[in-house]
């Protein structure tokens, strides 16, 4: 591992990151990741956070037309509340703040803390919780579905309404309407390391893969012996359209669990749109990349998300962070 | 391995990439990566290229601002002349075409017999070949040094001029002087995997690591026990330095060589500022992330390019590619 000491890992990406990248404010003592202009007058904040391990999420998507201010806790450990009321407070502009939440237990306790200490510091706060994953219900650290890629599809549509002056409870409107309108399935194809741990803290072993696997490294549905990439976009497609069973066309994303080269990813993607096409779905756009990721694990994950002209219009919005950007 | 046989991996992440990028054109069958609107009238056209297995590197820096086109040969194999010249031929305006070659035997020579038949076309052509590694002298496919993370600063700072209506030999000139202005120095803290191969295709034990590895897994200077993440950016600066001694400002890159996670990369850039700092070299900017890879191999590399305030102008004008994107 590229690494001092597991005790300082979080600290030394965020100085690294506030080194990078001038147009954040990076509080590195209290973990908070800001856009330095805000709060933005007369718009809604928009806050994530979660464990560190999964970047370029959350911090990698702080700024003009996405989030606000993004709270790393941990590595696969959730920030404490103590965070968030900071980033509410530094962010909100009076129009109130919207908390993105992965649906992990102790994310989701310690957004609610937060969400009450910030009210009673007259900060308005909504709270959406982004639970895609169609792999399992119930899972190591979730009641229910597991929160993984739609959480970018949330924090970039939401943020875009909040950018045009939505209110409060329209933004929160647009981010539940985008979960309910999402849905993932994750494959891993090797274990993930953690810092602390230093060895594999679940045992993968080389030509067999993990069908749902979570990007803590939770268990999936099962394991098989090594499949090609054709034969995992046939699992993993029909996984997420028989839940999700979209009307209208959808947004792809095709994530990378961190290892898994990007010759790799888009070469997936290929077959990952055979099978769309095949199933008669109609794709609107198309991300590939390492966005939602898993340390160290090798794998990958489709999300869809099937927008209205409405949805589509705000996912085109202009957006300026370190890991998506865009103008139009 | 996340594909279907070895054969079709370019192949395949071409059609992946054709679907999630409709601003370029991608012939898969001739093998080249097109920026949709070339020929752009009156600009000189840049056209890159070399072996798969360094995405994003070259297809993902293919737009506005940057590559006019790219030519991707298999896994870590030069591409072949007919391809440079359909691409040359493809977005020549009549100003003429600038190559960037990565010094590499088979590519140099591929470029070179380009060259001749691109102007028997009637397309004038001018070269720059990128050697920034200080690492070794001569190496298993290179005569001299080997062209590694320099070429994206060539790139995007070359394409620049072009953009602003600089000719041919002007365009050459800059990408000259950048490569000139640039060193790199890589650390591989895992072997590399090819698709061909299916296994490691060096040995390198774990606790161990390599430094000055190349890019396709070529040996380097030594091989240490871990060192920790401080103690490689001390040794990588230094080497840098020691060949670059820049009197000016630089532009950083911290990359990785593919599966070394986002959050270990912003901790390493952190201790890489520390050192520059110590040697009182001052950063004008800094790229944190994946771009120059090696697939699967965990580890990353350091470039410096120092810059004249014409230079970091050109750095900083809009880029529109899949990979490196920015308006000013």
């Amino acid at each position: 591992m590229l690494i001092n000491v597991a005790e300082t890992v979080v600290a030394d990406a965020l100085r690294g990151m506030a080194a990078a990248h001038p147009q954040l404010t990076v509080d590195v003592e209290n973990r908070v990741v800001v856009r330095r202009d805000a709060p933005v007058a007369d718009k809604v904040g928009l806050v994530s956070g979660g464990g560190s391990g999964h970047e370029p999420l959350h911090g990698g998507f702080v700024g003009p037309g996405m989030l606000s201010a993004a709270c790393p806790g941990e590595v696969f450990t959730s920030p404490v509340p103590d965070q968030m009321v900071r980033a509410a407070a530094g962010v909100d502009s009076g129009q109130g703040v919207l908390f993105v939440v992965k649906n992990y237990t102790g994310d989701v306790l310690n957004f609610d803390m937060a969400a009450e200490l910030a009210e009673d510091e007259g900060v308005r706060v909504a709270k959406v919780v982004v639970d895609d994953d169609v792999a399992v219900t119930d899972s190591l650290f979730t009641a229910g579905r597991r929160g993984t890629g739609a959480t970018l599809f949330v924090e970039k549509i939401a943020a875009a309404a909040a950018e045009e002056g939505a209110p409060l409870d329209r933004v929160a409107a647009v981010a539940r309407q985008v979960n309910e309108s999402s849905r993932s399935f994750g494959v891993a194809l090797s274990a993930v390391t953690t810092p602390a741990k230093g060895s594999p803290t679940f045992d993968l072993p080389p030509g067999e893969l993990e069908l749902g696997i979570g990007i803590h490294g939770e268990p999936g549905r099962e394991r098989r012996p090594m499949m090609t990439s054709g034969e995992i976009a046939d699992f993993v497609v029909d996984a997420v359209l028989e839940d999700l069973r979209p009307t209208r066309p959808v947004l792809v994303l095709v994530n990378g669990m961190g290892a898994t080269p990007l010759l790799e990813l888009y070469g997936f993607n290929a077959e990952v749109q055979r099978v769309l096409s095949g199933r008669g779905v109609a794709v609107a756009r198309t991300l590939v990349g390492n966005y939602v990721t898993s340390l160290d694990m090798a794998g990958c994950s489709v999300t869809l998300c099937q927008v209205d002209e409405e949805l589509l219009r705000l996912w085109d919005a202009p957006v300026e962070t370190a890991a998506l950007r865009w103008g139009r």
